[in-house]
């Protein structure tokens, strides 16, 4: 029920963060695009090749010490089928290894087509009387802006499925308060869709607090990260925005109760890119500097919040 | 640039509607899934083929006299990889035969992953230095919750390719009034971001006066569509909800101009399954049945708005 085989990892890893995986390919390094490629062309299944090798070297050196990936569905669908292919494998990959799965798809819809993406990330989709998992992701997160009834059918399968969901709150992006900020009467748009994320999971939460109704709330917003972990007491958070894109760990901190639960901090470029930034490593060592990113991060973070506890 | 070729399409054909392509296997005749299955086995390659299958049906029957199809995104997904490579090939199909295709994916998302979207669904990716198409559709619908920075990537391909998007104004579900009705000071949310719309597209406006950024806009409010008809005079509207949802042609007439343009009307179920509801027609007609279907939502809907006028 609810975040909780999340939050359980969490406390097993004492690990708070996720990994974005969001592979372009020029983050890959050339040794596994040359062999990719001299295999199956330039094409899309070249580069959907190198993008799964490259993603399994990463799961590989993370999985004992991170408890979650998050793939970004835009960079797997810009390589064409063949890139969603290899979203597919990834999500099984790293469950294989034991790590909770959040595709960020942000999807969104009316009721009727919200089922066939409930089905298609966290459900399963009926094929001539056999039930089959189409991607059989942990979370997805998803947009709010269409109200309840394209939430309803995707908590329903949480429910039934012990599965989760992400709901855009308060975005990342420089321009996110353009409508998220604007006053209906004396409350933001962010902190509306904030209650009714609180109102949607309000039937379904875990022993540790948490419902299966998590929320959207970047990392560069730290007063508002601040304002909704107030306000929103069994809403987990997913906080985007950490490092690449500016936000601190301080800021990071409120996101987090005083059990240091409540969210999960994302990195996605610092850690795909360790390899170049960080002194020491050639691009045969990307997915070991991508682990020595992921330990520096989790201490980053781990310092400025209060002891995980369970 | 701008809507200049969907217009035109809409002018050449006399006929504002566009066809959704949302085929769940239910809905596809028994003699297309027992070949499929027989062919590929009770899993996601027997489904994707039979949509396919389906699909091309309904295109050969519709594509001289409806200028557009829309396939949802979500229909194809909840049939995994091998879903999104059908979609892929319905996307193809019906440019082939002359058609306008329109993806409705309802994307979003922070700029740098918005420009990947873009690439996938309206621009091109480089692999190895050539630059490919991954779905290379002519519209996407997109979610603007994130604001400006999350929409100007997806405008500069729409410009430099002579795309287009439609971003959710005011939707057609029941609950869409929950967020999207709420006033910030005097203006409704929906209509704040239909004012983003008339904004993000202002400078790129076509011949017929319209520009590249359109607008969701329901069937099933048609005082709002009223509303946001005056208040958008550049922002061509797609209209979803009409037939199945409950938006009659009297109330969708209210989203045209007095040259009989500004707006394309969605229909789906009601073309796909017109073979189970229309007299005279068995599972093998399906597709002629789909003709019928559009013929008969032509006439009630041109018989409604101006003369459509160049």
């Amino acid at each position: 029920m609810s975040f909780d085989r999340l939050i359980g990892k969490i406390i097993e890893t004492q690990n708070p963060t996720v990994v974005g995986l969001d592979p372009k390919l020029e983050y890959v390094p050339e040794y596994i695009k040359e062999k990719c490629f001299a295999k199956h062309g330039n094409n899309f299944k070249g580069a959907a090749a190198a993008l799964y090798k490259f993603n399994k070297g990463i799961i590989d050196q993370i999985c004992d010490i991170v408890p979650a990936i998050k793939p970004q569905s835009a960079y797997y669908e810009m390589y064409g089928y063949h890139g969603v292919k290899c979203l597919y494998k990834t999500i099984r990959y790293a469950q294989e290894k034991g790590m909770f799965v959040m595709v960020d798809g942000k999807r969104n819809d009316i009721g009727a087509t919200m089922e066939a993406y409930s089905a298609a990330y966290l459900g399963t989709t009926d094929v001539a009387g056999e039930q089959l998992e189409a991607f059989g992701a942990d979370a997805l997160t998803v947009n709010g802006y269409l109200g309840t009834d394209g939430i309803r059918p995707i908590t329903d399968i949480c429910k039934a499925r012990d599965k989760g969901i992400f709901v855009l709150v308060k975005t990342s992006n420089p321009s996110s308060g353009e409508l998220q900020d604007k006053l209906i009467g004396e409350d933001s748009v962010y902190s509306v869709m904030g209650g009714m994320c609180e109102q949607w999971g309000s039937d379904n939460i875990g022993k540790y607090g948490y419902s299966a109704v998590g929320a959207v709330v970047g990392a560069t917003y730290p007063e508002q990260l601040a304002e909704m972990r107030e306000k929103l007491p069994h809403t987990f958070f997913l906080v985007p925005g950490y490092g690449a894109q500016g936000g601190g760990a301080e800021g990071v901190a409120k996101a987090f109760d005083k059990n240091g639960l409540g969210a999960i901090v994302n990195s996605s470029r610092a850690v795909m890119l360790a390899y170049k930034k960080m002194e020491g490593y050639t691009e045969k060592d990307y997915a070991k500097a991508a682990r020595a990113e992921v330990i520096r991060m989790k201490e980053d973070i781990t310092a400025h919040i209060p002891e995980i506890k369970g």
